[in-house]
């Protein structure tokens, strides 16, 4: 295996990295360019803030107001803080929430990396059980909600956890319905716990942008404290690594903040300054114009050769999403997609590289599901590593 | 107090931030230019590793073995690790060593930011205790040890701290007697555990390059598991926040590399970039030499004011550092310096700020002693806060 997985010709649908090929080189560069003609002494190399640069939070503030008009109020801005990555904002609300034992509520498949930091705190994570068709079963939900009640462990349920748009990994959004059912199903049990919307992938829809609303933006969720979580980077430049977080309540904000000035007293001042720049200047927005429709030929690229190759005929399922990074595939029931299984196996021999679906659930694992990036690679190797795949698959099926 | 907070005319000795005239524009705009006009993949935009960029853990390396031949070693470049500013780095190290109400044995004075975090955890400091010269009184730590080991708790200590290149807050460095003793008296006890060097000062020397190795350039730090951190940024451009450790010990580096992948897995690969491009061609450097004789400049500003009002003769005691941003002063001993004490209150009512010195100590607190940060204000300003502080001074005296 060791020896394969050094094959020079080997590509990767595993990585969750960014497109390489579209990143904004002029425009980090025009920015850094007009920070340093601006008069006046260079702040914007100096420390910044703790919570991060009050412009850059005053824009973000202004853009979710812009697209949900629900989420106006005086304070937001104070309410918006800025990280390195959301996973920063992830790890500050979990250690600040939890301790040992207690347990977080998650989607089913979930965000694998919040999973490992989880298992790193010693966080028990429980997943929402889903129908076949992926969507929230709110009634299994409130059986397993019983299950805890039963076993005395209701109250070690400390948050809630979900990416909301174009799932990592399985590409689907939540949509209204079960936002909403969610929230009644979760009060209507007394269980009004910190909830974290992660939106990470929001701003990478192909088409029109969702109309779901977001959390904080639903009635429902009123009650309930909420952490909306987002990135500026992934969709622009990743290597910048800046997230933020909007959070609902002043208690939970604060002890974040509190962690956050223990972790590293505020994330770096230049990249966030970049960053406020292109928000103003509008070249971020314009690059999103650029982006979604490249990763939406590139998702094609990938999903329409697995189809050309044959594999919904041989029981495999998946649907084509309309936004984010990946393809999340379900193999017929036998087959098996562990690193250690054969099929994997089979598929590094072949040259091809997935991330196990078995990784993606915080309990009760599938064995049969992978996730496909198709973020990294250009069109013509997403076609040829999803021959690969598809050689693989047909060899198993 | 809180108008007299707002006072605009307000000078700030507090502060740690960094002088803003002399930030590095031109260099960081050279380095953003010539990272665009690098052909290929603009890879520098894309996430980077959990660890840090290879080529910028390579020059680190090669730095630390030119200034001391005695780290040279075939995996160097493999035990040096990228962090958001050296304060990640000492999170990190906290994190996976310590468990609430274990004890770190910290200087004395201590970087009151560590203590805090230390406070956060839940981990008790306990100082190392020094002479009336500031030198480490060995002796007494060894009483201080014996002590805890009457007391149970001995093997409730989990690690060293010291700030040992012009001390935040002392201005002062450990020399090479202090740093051996102090390895061979805790070898002596059977206390061979991790040690944290924090030199993010080590670059700020005013005249020629301290001559005291580093503790992992010492023989009898040896057998120690040991972390040296520094900073790229504190002595560059603080607005990119870039630090990075050098760990001697395979096993305590894999659990903070872990941790960090939990954090936010990697520092931002963009910044990190730039400074690979800085060191490699030079500007770098070319920024030390123009920051040192500015902070010396700063220094003597604020020192020789403070001498020519008076204070020495008031019974204040202090030593003019060598380098790095603070000046540390000793009241005469009926002054209390507090945040609460009337001659903080006469401080901020005559327009000028400090930090109190009591928020520096890991237990036992001098309440006469202030920090005086005369990195930010340029020297007519320092001049000018001198004065005011002079005016309380003599006031109180």
């Amino acid at each position: 295996m060791a020896l394969a997985l050094e094959n020079p010709r080997l590509l990767s649908l595993a990585a969750g990295f960014t497109d390489s090929r579209t990143l904004p080189v002029a425009a980090v560069q025009a920015a850094v360019s007009a920070l340093a003609r601006r008069p006046g002494e260079p702040e914007y190399l100096q420390y910044g803030t703790n919570l991060g640069r009050p412009g850059l939070r005053q824009l973000l503030a202004g853009r979710l107001v812009c697209r949900e008009p629900a989420l106006a109020g005086a304070d937001l801005r104070e309410r918006v803080f800025i990280t390195n990555g959301s996973q920063q904002a992830l790890y500050l609300a979990m250690q600040v929430l939890c301790a040992e034992r207690d347990i977080v509520l998650v989607d089913r498949p979930s965000y694998f990396v919040f999973l490992e930091m989880l298992a790193g705190l010693g966080i028990r994570a429980r997943s929402m059980p889903v129908d076949a068709a992926g969507r929230l079963d709110l009634p299994g939900l409130g059986a397993r909600l019983d299950g805890l009640a039963r076993t005395g462990e209701l109250d070690r349920v400390k948050a809630v956890y979900f990416v909301s748009y174009f799932s990592n990994p399985s590409g689907r959004s939540l949509d209204a319905g079960e936002k909403t059912g969610l929230a009644r199903l979760l009060a209507d049990r007394g269980l009004v716990v910190p909830v974290i919307e992660d939106a990470a992938y929001r701003e990478l829809h192909f088409g029109e942008a969702p109309a779901t609303p977001s959390v904080p933006g639903l009635d429902d969720w009123r009650g309930f404290p909420v952490l909306y979580l987002a990135t500026l980077t992934k969709p622009f430049a990743t290597g910048l690594k800046v997230g933020y977080g909007y959070c609902t309540n002043a208690d939970w904000l604060v002890r974040m903040a509190h962690l956050k000035g223990h972790h590293d007293f505020g994330t770096a001042n230049f990249t966030q300054a970049i960053l406020e720049e292109v928000l103003a200047d509008g070249s971020f927005d314009r690059h999103l114009a650029i982006v979604r429709p490249a990763y939406e030929r590139k998702m094609r690229a990938l999903h329409e050769t697995l189809e050309a190759e044959g594999l919904p005929a041989g029981g495999w399922r998946w649907a084509a999403p309309e936004g984010g990074l990946y393809l999340w595939l379900e193999a017929p029931g036998a087959i098996e997609t562990g690193l250690a299984s054969p099929f994997c196996q089979a598929c590094i021999a072949e040259g091809v590289l997935y991330v196990p679906g078995e990784l993606c659930f915080g309990d009760e694992p599938l064995r049969n599901c992978v996730r496909l990036s198709f973020g990294v690679l250009a069109e013509d190797a997403l076609r040829e590593a999803g021959r690969r795949f598809a050689r693989v698959a047909r060899r198993f099926g």
